[in-house]
């Protein structure tokens, strides 16, 4: 599958843009930029990330669309792609709904194939579905292909979340239009950036969408709203309370990895522990490595096993500290962490060893994303963080993004654009019918909204939820506090949906 | 004064936009940009529009802007001017508001000049004031100067409405950091376009404006919402209010100018019964002028004497028709409208000959405007009107546009983009803190919000007012019901600001 192969690419050159070079300041070399943390999150694994996966049926359209919708210079339209299922949808007449869903930064089949809840609550609202992909990810390509899209900064300049947001306004308009579909409520859904985009769409566009269902959306994850150590602090909790011993094993380990990266035959060792492909060219790398896995195992920390990243068990992270505490006696601390890791970078045994290596000069899409507009600050804590200290350097982004993709980020623009900054007291009395949900477990749900705004803009909250775990398709195993929480998303839809049409029937309209 | 050269040539370049040329269809020959109206309303008259108009006093800067919010193209900069006056401003300790108008197509110095009611609420409210200019227009020129700005259709093509809005948000942004004067609520003002502005302003950008007083803007004026023929039934209403005898002159005078157009020397003696400079081409050129003569008229029947688009006297158009129907027994028609049409050219009495031409080569930020988002529609009723019959051609307009600058119009953007299409039931739970106030005189009262949409967004309308007379400032002329349409303003505005301190005091900041 063609689609498979660009992702796979993605992936690989993703991980080196928050990585700081070997023989920079050590100081910084834990540097992370916190939007790597979102992006990966769209990288499709092979069976869409879904065991068992079911197939849900669509058609897929293209959409002639707008490239620049703020300025009037001449440029060509792109083909923008669209999934769209209309089986249950009780049409124009009886004023069917549209549950939209904000494709975010990857290909759109797969968040199609991973996000159950809206195929799911379709057949019970009599809902067209409707995924449109984002602009510059899967088939949706500006001047063509991918190739020129993203040639340079010039091409890549109109990847922005308000061109995105306004390709989903206009596809959808143009398209109730042709089927005189103008009355009929749209729902909006999104997960992860994704859910950011449903939030923003919603205060922006409220004569589009009735309201949004923003699941793990950390619109909040700017400038100094959320203290930066936030997210590290939440995956450092996430192991702290499976065990403290497992989360003092890998706070010990850092010093461990670079001492012996010190030592003469130090990366040989490190390397044939770790069970590495090729040789290390830093302590670094690998220290990179673990933390990568241990950060993404809090985003996917499912009560049941799943394979949205990779394949994993139920309740990873509790697994991840059973074989690094079950080792301790063993002399090895590293040894230990590598069985713990394994958990997530080997689960089904396949792997014979692991490769590190990425290619540094690709650019990705959300790359670029996170190098003009998605500045998320993310820091790391002396005490309450299992990851080596670092801070929050703006300056060394800014650099980086100058030097490698010649452009400069604007890092107020986002709050500017979509507020944040005192995000209740300006809403409350602004705005209607978001639901921000979130589960505590995800290190993304620091910077997420957690209280609720007003009686309409509502935060549903799990304690033991991950990553957007509530768009995933239901299973026989999902706890309770995961089907109420689905429950409560499926009763607030039907609310807004009620009004709207008691409002259809009773308010003139202007 | 340079701004005032600048000024007269806009308004010699302006008029011919909307024009058919001469030898086309007859029945188009009529046709009219909507837009026109508005866009004339910003060229201003030498003593400022204002007769004793009092001198406000501020200072002026300039905001480094960037050019492009919703791209990241390689794009120079732009100095931004803006007004400031901080005299009556109780500061960043008292959370001293902030009053913003929103700058509308023009000199930011011409709508300070006649925006009275912004200087005289300040003291009142112990507010900054806060003058922005519109990009591309008056000394804000992107590509740092007129001349380049307006080269072409490439350079022009980021005058656009969600640009300049987003200029607005951008700089207050900034200068509320720099003032560490964040917290400081934000009121927004605005007339005619300007209102527009501040409506979409407030709903586009809660977080950064508490509320917006949007006088007389037609934010509905757009597609279908309201019928194309609503200007011109409001202007003949005008009339016809005043007298019904003066109302059937003008509408019988259209075919008698044509058929005197048609005869052996009838365009000279067109030419001298309305004391023409130049010998007329065409009939239709007089019939323009005389329309536009009635159309300004319209907007402009304030209760009192004023200078905005030409000295008059007060309720100009009982002075017109009483002009008409007092001649009414003379012979010659075309007389008695040239005495009418002679209130509002030729009030003061000085002009000795009238000049009709147009240079139709000139670019205006307006008219730009005009055919790209700002897709008013206007026609004219065969029964309602006392114009001549004429439909709205939307094809007609894209092709000029096309032939004339060179772009393509999106005739849906605006509505897609902010709005409009089922205004009250979309925001009728979203959204508030907005006022719509018009005066029923006011032909684009009818493209605007008369009905209140709920609690909080509210239309002021008052039966005798004209184009955003709430705006100007107070004299001593000021009939009742006008004074009492400010009162309710400053009440609603009063409201905003209690509710904001009140919040800011009880709820946690998030």
């Amino acid at each position: 599958m063609a689609n498979l192969e660009i992702f796979v690419s993605f992936l690989l050159i993703f991980s080196f843009f928050p990585r700081v070079l070997p023989g920079q300041n050590p100081s910084r070399r834990f540097s992370k930029h916190g939007p790597r943390f979102l992006g990966k999150f769209s990288f499709p694994t092979k069976n869409n990330g879904i065991i068992g996966a079911p197939q849900y049926r669509y058609e897929t359209r293209y959409f002639d669309q707008v490239l620049d919708h703020f300025s009037f210079s001449e440029l060509p339209n792109f083909r923008q792609r669209y999934l769209i299922n209309t089986d249950h949808w009780t049409g124009p007449d009886r004023l069917g709904p549209i549950f939209l869903y904000c494709g975010n930064e990857g290909d759109i089949e797969w968040f199609a194939a991973n996000t159950g809840l809206v195929w799911e609550l379709a057949p019970r609202f009599g809902a067209m579905v409707l995924f449109p992909e984002h602009r510059y990810y899967g088939a949706s390509m500006p001047y063509g292909n991918r190739e020129d899209a993203y040639k340079n900064a010039s091409t890549l300049s109109l990847l922005t979340t308000e061109q995105a947001i306004a390709d989903f306004a206009v596809l959808i308009t143009e398209l109730k239009r042709n089927l005189s579909a103008q009355a009929c409520p749209v729902v909006l859904f999104g997960g992860s950036y994704g859910g950011m985009l449903a939030a923003w769409m919603r205060l922006k566009y409220p004569h589009i969408a009735i309201g949004a269902l923003a699941s793990s959306a950390p619109v909040l994850q700017f400038e100094d709203i959320v203290p930066p150590e936030t997210f590290y602090d939440i995956v450092s909790n996430d192991f702290r309370r499976e065990s403290v011993s497992c989360f003092n094993t890998i706070k010990t380990s850092w010093d461990v990895i670079e001492l012996e990266g010190q030592r003469n035959n130090g990366l040989s060792h490190l390397t044939e522990t770790f069970r590495l492909c090729q040789k290390l060219d830093s302590a670094y790398d690998l220290s990179d490595w673990l933390s990568s896995a241990y950060s993404y195992l809090a985003m996917a920390d499912y009560p049941y096993p799943a394979d949205f990243l990779m394949p994993m068990p139920g309740n990873p992270i509790k697994e991840v500290c059973k074989k690094i505490d079950n080792c301790s006696d063993k002399t090895d601390i590293l040894e230990c962490i590598f069985e713990g890791v394994s958990v997530y970078y080997n689960y089904t045994g396949s792997v014979k060893c692991f490769n590190l290596d990425d290619d540094p000069h690709g650019v990705d899409g959300w790359n670029w994303q996170a190098c003009t507009e998605m500045i998320m600050p993310v820091s790391s804590s002396v005490n309450a963080s299992m990851f080596p200290a670092s801070d929050y350097d703006y300056r060394s982004d800014e650099k980086f993004c100058l030097e490698n993709y010649h452009v400069k980020p604007r890092p107020t623009w986002i709050t500017t654009e979509f507020g944040g900054h005192g995000f209740k007291k300006a809403l409350k009395d602004f705005g209607s019918n978001i639901i921000f949900s979130n589960g505590l477990l995800d290190p993304w749900s620091g910077g997420s909204v957690l209280e609720d705004v007003s009686d309409t803009i509502v935060a549903l909250v799990t304690e033991k939820g991950a990553h957007h775990l509530d768009l995933r398709p239901a299973t026989a195993d999902d706890p309770d506090w995961l089907v109420e929480q689905r429950e409560a998303e499926v009763d607030l839809i039907q609310d807004w949906l009620d009004e709207y049409y008691e409002k259809n029937k009773a308010v003139y309209s202007m």
